[in-house]
């Protein structure tokens, strides 16, 4: 995915063009450097971290590739050129030009965001991706967007993710009171429904805050990610389905006036790569998630347990609730909760004739393979 | 997704450079027309046929936009330039320089090529992004590809398909004694096994064989591909899930030696629209799939059914003997069987406490989003 020589020398060459394109526009002039239109993108990642940070460079790198180099964008983890929780400000304001996070971090600005990174029992990576690209997601999200200065993308999912680490069994919904766990969105707010405190922190200012005590619990992503973190080291309980995650978008969001500054070809090539990535990171983490619950069981005696239906069925009312409640805000808000509602509804119905049906149908008794 | 007026006149303005690149090569001289090295891409779908001649149609504007047009890739339907099935021989020859189809419609030149479409009973559409993307696929695929001058990318998946139209309910795997039926692939080998007769036919040579009764039933693809091609006005019974096609990979070949001459960034352009499809395709066919089923049945009182436990096990039975007797062909073929069978094995494990899951877990009685 790195440009060879031979393009770099092309990019060379056709630099003057690119250098007369940036001119012509209205759009204050980018840093150039060696003929090159160097772009910053910021993330909410540790540095090269599995799928998340990995991911983002393969998004550089797809971008600067696939412009022969004449646009080289250079990604900054978190805290290498802003705290992770201020690439939202950093790109709106145009201190950086791109950011690569989940939507969710930025409730603060709006809850709306919530809906284009994912809600507790929402919709599957699969879904979401459906609903996004072909039926209306894209639109909402870019009129919210456009609120902030931003374009937004998809250009990952971290597939369902799981129910989390836990320092004692979770045997009943009543456990959850009192426990303070790390769970950011929608999710944190669903735990407070049923007693817990919920606590956001970016994903490198957990395993301290779990060491430490100031939280006593806590999900991330899956086997893949949590194995990374090294949480296997304080906490043994880990639990499936996470109720609240399943199917988080990974977000490419871009400086509008960076955005508009870019040849129709170049948005389209932006579009292309955001979206190879979001195909690309969904496979890294199916592809990860199984080995590394091997090793998390085999090599660090992590005790995998089942969330109850019974704890299921309690933290589905209240994020039922708690979805609801964000969609009754009006706005554009509200237009975000209808048009997810209701393809959420014709999701669910469908997927029980689809995926689902094969899912189950794939565990009767016949023999494979063998 | 159409390059613009201004992406054309600079494709122009650069063109020189394409022209000097390709004389630098040993590749044959590509047909240059206006500056612009065109190539053609034949499909094995009928024209603009809905996510199939669309998808491809997509990809060739990917390519052709994120290059600037330096490359314009141009479109042919089945039977424009060569008939359906001879697209394989036509790329791998040269007389076209890439196709758009499906791999099992090469099973006549080796039985692997079914491995790298969808085999019965096999992965979902994101577990077979994980096993091509990152766990061994695309290597072997390569390998494949490069026996019959071909360079192979995923470019879009159709999801779980159906189980087929029926001029009969199907009560029994007994139903299948005698029953001429359009299947290609190994699912037709399964078929046989079970007493029908399998035909492949292209999609659009399956309505007519279904109107003269040269077939008793057939399956295409799923609810929005099936009303596109109006089998409901023959059949009624539709049945769910397909046991045959759980994910069925949309595939990019490329000729090689077309591949080989491409720049670096060009090949990585190349990889990056075809991901982008992989992602694209499959959401549109979970956007559609929903409104399709309700319009069949609510306006062409289509009769929806399922497939029963007792036919799915039996045609499961004889999916894993039909797979395996594959796999033990030795030489290639046996070592994509190995891989392939080795990441199922983990895939169903894993799908247990994350999908599959999550999607059960979704049906419990909670109320949401009202």
């Amino acid at each position: 995915m790195k440009i060879g020589r031979r393009s770099l020398l092309k990019g060379t060459a056709i630099a003057g063009a690119a250098v007369a394109a940036a001119a012509a526009s209205s759009f204050p002039a980018p840093a150039i450097s060696q003929g090159t239109r160097q772009l910053k993108m910021v993330t909410t990642w540790p540095k090269n971290f599995p799928g998340l940070g990995t991911g983002a460079q393969r998004l550089a790198d797809r971008i600067t590739s696939g412009t022969e180099g004449r646009i080289e964008v250079k990604l900054f983890a978190a805290g290498e050129l802003v705290p992770a929780f201020e690439s939202f400000d950093a790109v709106s304001q145009g201190t950086a030009d791109m950011y690569h996070a989940a939507e969710y971090y930025w409730q603060g600005k709006s809850k709306a965001f919530n809906f284009f990174a994912t809600v507790p029992f929402g919709l599957t990576a699969s879904e979401v991706d459906a609903w996004i690209y072909h039926a209306g997601g894209q639109e909402l999200w870019d009129e919210l967007g456009a609120d902030f200065n931003l374009k937004p993308l998809m250009a990952g999912n971290t597939g369902v993710q799981w129910g989390g680490w836990f320092n004692k069994e979770m045997n009943s919904v009543e456990d959850f009171k009192g426990l303070k766990m790390r769970m950011p969105g929608l999710g944190g707010e669903v735990l407070r429904r049923v007693g817990a405190t919920a606590i956001a922190l970016p994903g490198g200012e957990i395993f301290p805050a779990l060491q430490s005590g100031t939280i006593d619990a806590t999900e991330w992503v899956g086997p893949w990610n949590d194995l990374a973190f090294g949480f296997y080291k304080i906490t043994k309980y880990y639990y499936w389905p996470g109720f609240h995650e399943p199917g988080t978008v990974l977000s490419f969001g871009i400086n509008k006036e960076v955005w508009e500054s870019l040849s129709a070809s170049d948005q389209s090539l932006f579009q292309t790569a955001a979206a190879a990535e979001n195909s690309y990171v969904l496979a890294e983490f199916n592809a990860r998630n199984s080995d590394a619950l091997e090793t998390l069981i085999n090599e660090h005696g992590v005790q995998v347990r089942r969330v109850s239906d019974e704890m299921l069925n309690a933290l589905g009312e209240a994020s039922g609730q708690v979805v609801a409640e964000v969609g009754a805000e009006g706005g554009l808000t509200q237009r975000v909760f209808e048009s997810l509602i209701a393809f959420r509804k014709k999701a669910l119905a469908y997927d029980k004739l689809s995926n689902l049906a094969y899912g189950n149908a794939r565990l009767l008794p016949f023999s494979y393979g063998s």
